[in-house]
């Protein structure tokens, strides 16, 4: 095969980092701009991105979400109004000092998240309990001043989806925080084919300003954790500094319960580092833009023919399918097709069609198979689609094990991590010093708490007193 | 009816500017925010947005164009390379100068638009002539800093789609520019049922940079104009100042041919002031986000399941619909159903019940009609929308030709502006002088060249020379 792109392609067990840009730059996922630290997503990119807000916008609604949209930016004392969320976010925003040639009497900075734009909103249009919840979402750009940047995993600007409800009990504002922890665990397991491990963050780690955060997190082939969707109860320390207030059923003046939820572009650098190979992209069958390709090979009216008939019978199915009828090589599109992560190539030829047989290939597994032109086409291709999707589920799922440890004491934490990353599991008192202790080993950090998990040990894996967390480990991204 | 939203509505013909904002308001389309000039799309609006974003991407995709996203910021240094387009944008920039609590090298703009940005990405992406056309579109928010702002018609922030494309020759540049400025013409007649008019912009009144501009012109019910689209050809302009080339046919270095296009989220203040009433927001069934709300009376088991079997059917049969089940009064939903512009209600009573009858009332004439509930509802529903969608577009297209004059002279001109603003019809000999004392007359601008329609008069309105152009004037937003 004239794979030149190949040559493009670092090995990923040589140079992991830069067999990932060379994926983004290759399958045209994304490129550099000129503006430091702030990509191009090009077009092969945010397919994806639509893809994910297309089904992820869908189970939102189902559950009674709604979209709309706040500004992009924020005055400062609007922000100066939660203390935590201010110093989380201050020295990582950016700001906007002037507008249209004068200087602005208060500077306004782009907005890193919304909790406080959506407690405004919601201070001066909440009156009664009649009105809760409400289940406000929306799909932006956010701007965060990072100093490391790397496409979709870490950029100045990135896209997201933040919801933000607020309800009239704690029960009901923690149910929905669950809830859409729910929600993303399913989408990254059933539709991105990343199994990822859902549970708490540690104090340290949770989200500034909120009383607790549940998180995703994946384990990425080098073995290092990338967090990949976050669902936070702020209870009512939101609504108590902005002042937003309800009337409730015995005509008291009450503060409602919040929560916030958000997943990002970042989920494209997981499903890169979870699944592609060094020939390049390769997408679960329920992500990908495009599902099947069709590569005529020659110009014969049978050929043709043929490769339009698949192409409609697919279409009508809801397999998404593309003829490439472009002008170049047989062997340079299926080139394209593999870096570009087509799930499935249909090559039809002149030789193979003698025989009345196509070519079937899998991209995951670059596995060939001549099939009979007058088999059932559709049922044939679905069946592929679904395979794909569950192998490739189980093979993120056997790396993700077979990189996850047990660890007793440091030193045992010390000796897996200095051979190869990867999760962690280990038991910890509880105490912050430990988790620092920790984060000397290589930077590693806690990924999140599992709850109601059988105890390892009864011991701190660092400081060896009572333990009082079932806690995942790991370098993060 | 207990309408108490009327009582906030200001009648259209009594002030028809506080009527807009009532509008907007009582609707729940939109709020002010904190932030001065910039407003929150609230679910309500931003649903409307979300239809017109679903209609209008599925016709750019059927045409063959990608989306993607450009950064947020761009440099200074960038943005000053095409001189027409900084003279024309500068003055209304917001200007970051601060990223995480230290100052900027060079400042960044916030993109008031995205010329800019997408010629940077080509100038490095663009090789041969076999890499062209690129039809690219990305869908988000802009900002210009404005003096005046009213929701949705002029606001900081506003949310857009700008396509930018490129291509090998000028004919197929200028085809392009012509089949956008035709796709938004059928989404503004065919879904928005707003009879927009469409023509050249003056040298004046083009887009800083461009070298001819198409747009879109619909009057509002007060004769005032609205521009709703527009769709720029800029030949090699940009391509020259941002060194972008191509190696073409002939194997020679060559400057691509260069368009770009959009509409805004000022589509819905168009809306509303083309169609709504006294009695809130009235919308065209193709762009209602739910087009028709069934309302219970009462609670009796018969009544309840005769809502959820029409409700059934109608989704099965692609018909938005909902059931307002909530604990407010009858009386109470009627009215919520007619100030947020459902464009068919249909209430299901006890009384009504007994006769077999059921009522469907139309929302844009608020006519009530009796129906047996044995008719077919599917079909009598999807009649009755129809109707309103047509009867909503004549009734349109009636307002404005009623409010379409012809002048000769800048008499008739001043006259009949002194009685009523609306679309003016007359000749110009092409002087921009002209066009400046035109102006004089309460700010009547040039809206569009009239290509290829037959003269009115052979001399110019103002000067009385030689006529050039067929010119429509009116009064803008």
């Amino acid at each position: 095969m004239e794979n030149n792109k190949l040559k493009e392609i670092t090995s990923r067990d040589v140079d992991f980092a830069k067999w990932y840009t060379d994926i983004v730059r290759v399958a045209h996922l994304a490129d550099y701009s000129s503006v430091k630290g702030c990509i191009v997503i090009e077009p092969n990119g945010y397919a994806i991105w639509e893809r994910m807000q297309e089904i992820l916008d869908k189970e939102f609604k189902k559950l009674g979400h709604v979209n709309c949209q706040m500004p992009l930016l924020i005055p400062e004392n609007l922000l100066k109004k939660e203390g935590e969320l201010v110093n989380g976010f201050a020295p990582e925003v950016a700001w906007v000092t002037k507008g249209g040639e004068k200087e602005l009497d208060e500077r306004l900075c782009i907005r890193p998240t919304s909790e406080t734009l959506f407690c405004d909103y919601y201070s001066t249009h909440l009156k009664s309990y009649r009105d809760l919840p409400k289940l406000y979402n929306q799909w932006c750009n956010v701007l965060r001043w990072e100093k490391e940047t790397r496409p979709f995993l870490r950029s100045r600007e990135f896209l997201w989806q933040e919801g933000h409800t607020i309800h009239a009990t704690s029960e009901e504002a923690k149910k929905e925080t669950d809830q859409m922890m729910d929600v993303y665990y399913r989408f990254h397991h059933d539709v991105l084919a990343i199994p990822s491990i859902r549970g708490k963050k540690t104090e340290k780690e949770k989200f500034a300003g909120a009383e607790y955060t549940l998180t995703n997190e994946a384990l990425m082939y080098n073995g290092v954790s990338l967090q990949l969707g976050t669902s936070h109860y702020f209870g009512q320390k939101f609504s108590e500094a902005y002042n937003v207030t309800f009337t409730n059923k015995e005509n008291k003046e009450e503060y409602p319960y919040q929560t916030s939820w958000g997943t990002t572009t970042r989920m494209i650098g997981g499903l890169i580092m979870v699944h592609s190979d060094d020939y390049g992209l390769v997408l679960p069958p329920k992500i990908a833009p495009k599902q099947v390709v069709i590569i005529p090979i020659g110009n014969d009216k049978e050929i043709i023919d043929l490769s339009e008939s698949i192409k409609k019978q697919l279409l009508d199915n809801e397999i998404s399918v593309y003829i490439d009828n472009s002008e170049k090589s047989p062997g340079f599109k299926f080139a394209d097709a593999e870096v570009n992560g087509i799930p499935i190539r249909i090559e039809i030829g002149k030789r193979d069609l003698e025989k009345n047989m196509i070519t079937f290939v899998r991209r995951d597994t670059r596995e060939k198979m001549q099939v009979q032109i007058d088999i059932d086409i559709i049922n044939y291709t679905k069946k592929m689609l679904d395979t794909i999707q569950n192998d490739m589920y189980e093979r993120a799922k056997q790396r993700r094990d077979s990189l996850t440890f047990t660890a007793h004491n440091l030193k045992e934490m010390e000796d897996i991590l200095n051979k190869q990353p990867g999760f962690i599991h280990a038991m910890w008192c509880g105490d912050p010093k430990c988790e620092e202790k920790i984060k000397e080993i290589k930077g590693c950090k806690s990924r999140c708490i599992l709850e109601d998990k059988k105890p390892i040990d009864d011991f701190c894996v660092c400081c060896g007193k009572k333990a009082k967390h079932y806690v995942v480990w790991g370098i993060q991204y």
